[in-house]
């Protein structure tokens, strides 16, 4: 064992699942966020098929740059499992019965009252210069090699079992070889606001960031994420600067936060929803029913939501809602006046505190040069009246229904953190 | 350019934040999905973070390997974007001001009514030595490179913007330079049978299925896919077999299957309502306005859906679908006799032909040992009568909704299937 190291890790993903797109990639994404939790440094992630050169030579690679080398996959019992011959070329030895792994997967039959077959008797056999690392949940031993400065850790790769492994056994005996400083992340969460917007109002205290710290901005549909990263050896000292700096940069943008990390707008709308005892529904028209959808996606929602009435045809929108036939003849339905009539409507039928209602031109159809596909009109009524904005979005359709919604719950966060 | 090439490829994702677990690699696995529908080999994909050193070392090495490298990320107008940069390094260029690309982005703000800022117009600043590949869907190009025997192509990281760029335009370009055989696909869509009830009841057919061709199962929450592939050199052959080969397995499972390749029950639902002249409306309780919400997704929805009452609180139920408050104390809201009276106060109340209606135990509370979580009730209201069907799916709530909703769809697309 060489000196201490300082944390630099590469992932290697083995399958052809992968790269033909038929299983997306979540094990490197878990592993990517324990590492960067742990404060260590995920540099790459290599992703090969199932094929013994390219395992070769991804390795090779690997282990010129990083200290650490998790591969995931490839150690089944079936016959397209190849990582196993792949390391014993790699590391010039060959398998041999280890006694350790089958006592391993012995006991985890036994606790699952079956038998050994020859099959899992063969995944006892391991390169003769590993470690085994006990595989809680399956049959195929995980390996921990060293080989020069480097540390080489081979894992299954279903995700059940690999996490296991990974928590319990391999990132506790990384750390114990690593000296490392920490890592702190925090991410902000923005609605309302653009990427270029966003970079434009909070310039000045970017380009003041410390050397150690730095922002990424992560666009979605209806929201940009800021994640603040900052790295040094005094966590201490890391976490007074992170919450220095963040509690600089929220007054500059405070209209448009509505959260942190993994924070979703309907979940903070539900909390304040409940700890302020009332109640919502919906009246929507150009959304559809994606606002009621984001709100009963939250479990235990039925503690504040009600019910919604989407009113897609006109003549709901008079029936159900009690919209003036006369407002949309003379305003048309995407129009501050029916859209404030739709959330009054919807808040006195289903007796509710506040009812958010939403017209407006989704497209790809039905735009026209005054309101064109994009424009959009969102109300809300409360017990002291309603207000109402317009939205200009774009032209997709999709993302038009989504930012609307995400709108409209950003009216109300806004209200009810006013009364509370 | 040198000679037809045999379509191997690489893909480089870019981002910091794909590296710390807080983005999955969705972008990769959809290429790979798109590569290899194409008949193109994805040798491997390398994920590195935002950093001038790791793009360069992972450039060079991929152009070694591979004919054409993808690169995805890094080209926002922030200052975090580090890929332009980097590739005008790798290439000994420089940025210069390209006229192509800055129109493109100007009739994209004009389209949106928008100016173009400063930092946009810095996005037209593209290395000397690259064609722009048109965005459709946003400010920052691609950029299609050339170099020795190697083509690279860098693609903004935001989904739907590289998808638009990759599938009308990356693609079809790689395909022109590629010398190949021909690989045909088509996909079979089911609904309401699992994975395995599948494969036992077509296992005749799949085990008689020429050399040539492959069968993938691919579920997803409410539906399996089936993908046939077939390889070969004469397309008019390959597509015969195909053809033989789908005649002879649609009818082995003709209740299951509602559709072909990118089909969604949503819109074929939309079709035949289309074609038959019919309304819907919806009346949910568990799925919360998701089945609303996935009707409306379909541009020109408007033909065919009225409008919904989501009645989440048992009071709306009563007060807005007129279902007898007895009903619900006799047999609860999650009954038969509910979700069909529910489905009948739609029709009547929005009037119109066919009312779905949902009521179940989304979960993860509320269950019970009579109707343990995932017990859903479906009905559908037709000018015939009602008619219902009760569903046990699992414990996590965001499934159960998707496949009530689908569910849901389903029974109306026989309905309708009947009657035309």
């Amino acid at each position: 064992m060489t000196g201490k190291r300082n944390g630099i890790c590469e992932i290697i993903t083995i399958g052809d699942e992968l790269l033909i797109g038929q299983v997306i990639n979540t094990n490197a994404s878990w592993m990517g966020e324990q590492l960067s939790l742990s404060g260590l440094q995920l540099k790459r992630v290599t992703s090969i098929g199932d094929n013994n050169q390219q395992i070769l030579d991804a390795l090779h690679d690997a282990v010129t740059r990083a200290e650490f080398v998790f591969i995931t996959g490839g150690l089944g019992p079936t016959a397209d499992d190849i990582t196993k011959p792949a390391l014993c070329e790699f590391f010039g030895t060959q398998l041999v019965y280890n006694e350790e792994a089958f006592q391993q997967v012995k006991a985890l039959f036994q606790r699952r009252g079956m038998e050994v077959s020859d099959r899992n008797k063969a995944q006892a056999m391991l390169p003769e210069n590993c470690h085994p690392v006990q595989n809680e949940n399956g049959t195929a031993p995980g390996m921990w090699f060293e080989k020069d400065s480097a540390v080489i850790v081979s894992m299954p790769g279903v995700p059940f079992e690999m996490k296991a492994m990974f928590e319990n056994q391999v990132i506790p005996k990384v750390m114990a070889m690593v000296n490392k400083g920490h890592i702190l992340h925090k991410t902000i969460m923005t609605n309302g606001i653009g990427e270029s917007s966003l970079a434009d109002i909070i310039k000045d205290w970017e380009q003041a960031l410390p050397i150690n710290f730095k922002l990424a901005y992560l666009p979605q549909p209806g929201m940009v994420r800021l994640r603040l990263s900052g790295s040094g050896i005094d966590r201490n000292e890391l976490e007074q600067t992170m919450n220095t700096l963040v509690t600089k940069l929220i007054p500059l943008i405070s209209d448009y936060v509505f959260g942190y990390d993994n924070d979703t707008l309907e979940e903070i709308v539900g909390d304040l929803l409940k700890k302020s005892n009332k109640t919502i529904g919906t009246a929507e028209s150009c959304t559809g029913g994606y606002l009621a959808h984001l709100i009963t996606s939250i479990s235990g929602s039925s503690a504040y939501f009600r019910g919604s009435v989407i009113a897609y045809a006109n003549e709901i929108k008079t029936s159900a809602l009690r919209v003036n036939e006369s407002d949309i003849a003379k305003y048309g339905a995407v129009s501050k006046e029916v859209v404030e009539a739709m959330a009054i409507g919807l808040q006195k039928k289903f007796n509710v505190n506040y009812a958010l209602a939403t017209s407006g031109v989704a497209g790809p159809d039905g735009g026209t040069p005054e309101k064109p596909v994009g424009t959009i009109w969102i109300a809300l009524a409360t017990d002291k009246g309603v207000q109402s904005e317009k939205f200009q979005f774009g032209e997709h359709r999709g993302r038009n229904i989504r930012r609307s919604a995400l709108s409209a719950l950003n009216m109300l966060r806004i209200e009810l953190l006013k009364v509370m």
